[in-house]
């Protein structure tokens, strides 16, 4: 009976109950504990935010199932030589997709002049329809591609573009150069690496067409602050921010002042509980069955 | 060759290249004019605003073809007895889905206190799933069920009730209850009939459950101000509205200034000319080779 443990102690509240029953659902036997001797452990099942650092003693651990998307905090790690899995959990897709087409449709439409409308301006031009808008995607990943689905069927043109090459999307710095000045919306899901940070620098925001908007539900590294500020006087539109380098956003940075920055707080895309756990059952099932664990983490990539 | 009266005088300048080139598209050959004797004319451009509204001399006349969706300032004209048609625009149709759509995110995600965010406040409360929010659309017709395709594909639950007995939906007065009772976010798409005037009433807003949303991109006249006005005092949680009892709304009405009302400018649906002249000229296509009229109005229901 392989012994789990559970070591994200903050988020044991919400998995206390949804992780056993994911794992009997599964048909699997197993002792859920959040505490045990390292050399005991078959699974770990963790968070970034997690008290545990040094896997080292951890011999026998199958793997190392991560309940967030990103790694990025544990992924130079050296002592984590066990395989490493990412969370890609259907609620988190979901959340992420209502988010990206939420913030895509209120820019489109133009939402924020009629909901603060102090002058009471009754102004009837209509918006383009949304296959007159081209978005861009960078990061055509499992959220970066529901996302895609999702606007699509709303019949915004889509134009994705990836690190690796994938067919159908843009990729390389030619293929960034032409997703990103096509882009009247901007929505920025890459993975945080070495390579992705600062990717919108200063040169990059300005091959954006005047008046684009940027969505980052992504990973707050991924633009450069200070380039993201000026180009807001120049070419940029609006920016709707859901993550930031330092969380929760300092309360003299910038971005909460801006008239035409949007902050919301991290919540584009959480974790649910009930679908994560059955997510982490079938990684546990997989490890016991000799089958590949699904999103596995590849160390040389970062993600 | 048929003579068709374009009598919407102030939508001409959209319609002047766009009809006669959907037209020849449709393999038909007419001429196409601003003014013509009465008892020459075969098929009527209309739109309820157009200064025509004595339809007796056109006794030739195979069909009114309105521009727009709305008929109810047609049909109570009691010359006018030759086939009346409405307008379905695919364009109308999309526009009508963005807006819809949007306006539901907007509600559903509780955008607006990340727009309007004067304290900072960092609050990362997730709000639910969509499939967790559900949703009812009184009427569903074209655009209702257009709308409810859209937001079932986003897992938003999605209850539709309307006034003729159709499978899969509810209708009459018990079924009216519990598509009420059912609503945290309503969306009100029936046309404007007798029957419908003031639909939602004091006793009707009263069966929403507490803090709900209405969403009325339908017709002004569908909901009972006053009555609105009065439940927002008590279980209802915003409202945003596209159309008025009076268009444009007049400063002095108090949906200006309540917090809780938002105002847009009758723009969730604006005929498109391209998409539109399409659909005038596949009905002339009809009339000439006698195949039944598309989107004919029933009198006696007046839509």
């Amino acid at each position: 009976m392989p012994l789990i443990l559970f070591a994200a102690p903050s988020l044991w509240p919400e998995y206390r109950d949804a992780l056993p029953r994911a794992v009997a659902e599964a048909g699997i036997k197993a002792q859920i504990v959040t505490e045990a001797p390292p050399e005991q452990v078959d699974y770990i099942v963790y968070a970034p935010s997690s008290p545990l650092q040094d896997f080292t003693p951890y011999t026998r651990t199958k793997a190392v199932l991560n309940l967030w998307a990103g790694v990025e905090r544990i992924t130079g790690n050296p002592t984590l030589t066990q395989p490493l899995t990412r969370m890609v959990d259907p609620g988190l897709t979901e959340g992420m997709v209502e988010w990206v087409v939420g913030h895509t449709l209120r820019h489109h439409l133009g939402m924020d002049r009629h909901i603060v409308n102090p002058g009471h301006i009754w102004d009837p031009t209509c918006p383009p329809l949304a296959r007159e808008r081209p978005v861009t995607i960078l990061g055509m990943g499992a959220l970066g591609s529901a996302c895609a689905d999702a606007l699509r069927a709303l019949n915004f043109p889509v134009t994705g573009w990836s690190r690796s090459e994938k067919p159908g999307q843009l990729h390389g710095e030619d293929g960034l150069r032409q997703a990103l000045s096509a882009a009247q919306i901007l929505i920025t899901l890459l993975p945080k690496t070495p390579e992705t940070d600062s990717l919108l620098n200063a040169a990059r925001l300005a091959l954006l067409p005047q008046g684009a908007v940027i969505l980052n539900p992504g990973r707050g590294a991924l633009i450069d602050d200070d380039a993201l500020l000026a180009a807001l006087d120049r070419n940029i539109g609006h920016a709707t921010l859901d993550v930031f380098r330092i969380e929760p956003l300092p309360q003299d940075h910038p971005f909460w002042t801006h008239p035409r920055v949007t902050v919301t707080p991290h919540i584009a895309a959480d974790t649910r509980a009930i679908t994560a756990a059955r997510v982490i059952a079938e990684n546990i099932r997989r490890g016991e069955t000799g089958e590949p664990f699904l999103h596995l983490v590849d160390r040389a990539r970062g993600y």
